[in-house]
């Protein structure tokens, strides 16, 4: 498969999706709505929504059908970038080598901008329109499940725990705590939903779920990895950003060759764990080794 | 009826059944749930889970039916506290005679806390085990519903003006926007979930979407009179905090005289909308009084 034709094509159905979605500027107030957007359409790779869609074509439905949830994820991602940026959290002033979102708008509209995306996500998770294939059941495991892994036992507990570990030396059960929750949960929770709105089958959906599992941790110590090796005009941020912070990586803890060897392993891990979807699930298998191998 | 009794007693339900949801501090990361729980448990009077109960119980439904949906409602009242508490916000170092959720957990945790809040909501109300007595497709409404009242149409919405318009002179339709979008709707939404919940028809629906939006409006006109001439003590905040901030309230555009009729006027209107409910309104018509006399 053309991996380079399919990330563009996908990220086009998902950047065309959001700006219908997403309230424009022309609604009140204008502002909220201006900064909401200039954060959703800020370079984001459209990782978690190619990889839900992805997941829903492996278990055979269509990208039409997760379409809408897969925009609720990269809004709940959005906003999570755009409350770690502010001053209070990582005083961040440039993200993909655009200012950050308090930068522009101020303090006080970022983080409404980030309430918002975060609660317009569960009213599209919601929305009776877009879900008409679905069966109302399992639209309402979507938003518990999609809830429980952005949560204060997911992704919220995991950047509490990145916070309070900066500076200090943390062990290894902490750091994969800290990666399992703060990205890789949401990355697991994209090819979960993609697997449930797709009509997959309980067998599939495990599957699913170990894939997501194995690569949702493999990102991360991919980024962990390119923020000491990247290209930082590639990156759009600084190069060894972390280490200045005191920030804990695998890198750092388990050295450069192993942490590499991990992902590595954790890459295999997720594309054996497609097996049981056969050739259906061949661009996940490719998505995985994009996901250790990119270079931004 | 009395009503101090059945808000002694339903307060009380909520209480119990919010320790029952919200994550433990045993859990990880303590600090977070630390943080989510004490601005839940710090002095709310469970306003909107009590309107949310008595709708439920005028439409012929128990307290039981809604009492998750009602804790979920009253985790968005709170993040939003914790969020317009914030230094770069309203910079509140006190509230009900508390310190502010910043104030004892710093500005990080809060806007975590907050988001946490916000998310665990949802969770809670898309709970399979909670929601087992209603329709899956009505559950869903709900969350669409509430979602919609809280986002960017809604209260966040209602806030971003609310900010934007601090220290200037606003027009009277911009005061209403804000006082209908900012606390309002999330009255609005109380009563509405617990009509649907509670197993209400449309006509059943209609009245209590009437009674809501007049009585959420009325809310706030009497919080606006209370900033005035209320008492410190019972208020647990500063008297005329808004006039010192340059806040637009219903009392500095109307006079006081006014703003009290306005209140009482849609106090009134509210509880004629309550008609077609006929006895099994009472308790509404009773809250109805006591949002617009209330001396806290």
């Amino acid at each position: 498969m053309d991996l380079k034709a399919y990330l563009k094509n996908r990220s086009a159905m998902v950047d065309q999706a959001l700006d219908r979605w997403l309230p424009t500027e022309d609604f009140l107030p204008h502002s909220l709505h201006q900064a909401m957007r200039y954060s959703v359409f800020a370079g984001g790779k459209r990782l978690r929504p190619i990889l839900m869609i992805a997941a829903c074509e492996a278990v055979g439905g269509s990208a039409q059908q997760v379409m809408h949830a897969a925009c609720a994820l990269e809004m709940i991602h959005t906003y999570s970038l755009v409350h770690d940026d502010l001053p209070a959290m990582d005083d961040d002033d440039f993200r993909r080598g655009q200012q950050t979102n308090h930068k522009v708008y101020g303090e006080a509209t970022a983080i409404l901008a980030g309430d918002a995306l975060l609660t317009e996500a569960f009213r599209l998770l919601a929305d009776a329109e877009a879900n008409k294939s679905a069966p109302p059941k399992t639209v309402l495991r979507v938003i518990e499940l999609v809830a429980r892994f952005a949560g204060s036992h997911g992704m919220v507990g995991g950047q509490v725990v990145d916070m309070e570990s900066e500076g200090k030396e943390i062990d290894f059960p902490t750091l994969e705590y800290i990666h399992t929750h703060k990205t890789g949960g949401l990355i697991l929770a994209s090819v979960q939903v993609g697997a449930l709105l797709g009509g997959g089958d309980e067998e599939q959906f495990a599957a699913l779920t170990r894939f997501g599992g194995a690569a949702g941790l493999a990102f991360q110590i991919a980024d962990d990895i390119l923020d000491v090796v990247g290209d930082q005009a590639e990156l759009g941020k600084d190069v060894g950003s972390d280490q200045a912070r005191g920030k804990a990586t695998y890198p750092a803890l388990l050295g450069l060759a192993e942490a590499r060897q991990r992902a590595d392993e954790l890459c295999d891990l997720a594309v054996e764990s497609l097996n049981p979807l056969g050739s259906a699930a061949e661009t996940l298998q490719v998505l995985a080794r994009y996901i250790v191998d990119r270079n931004s």
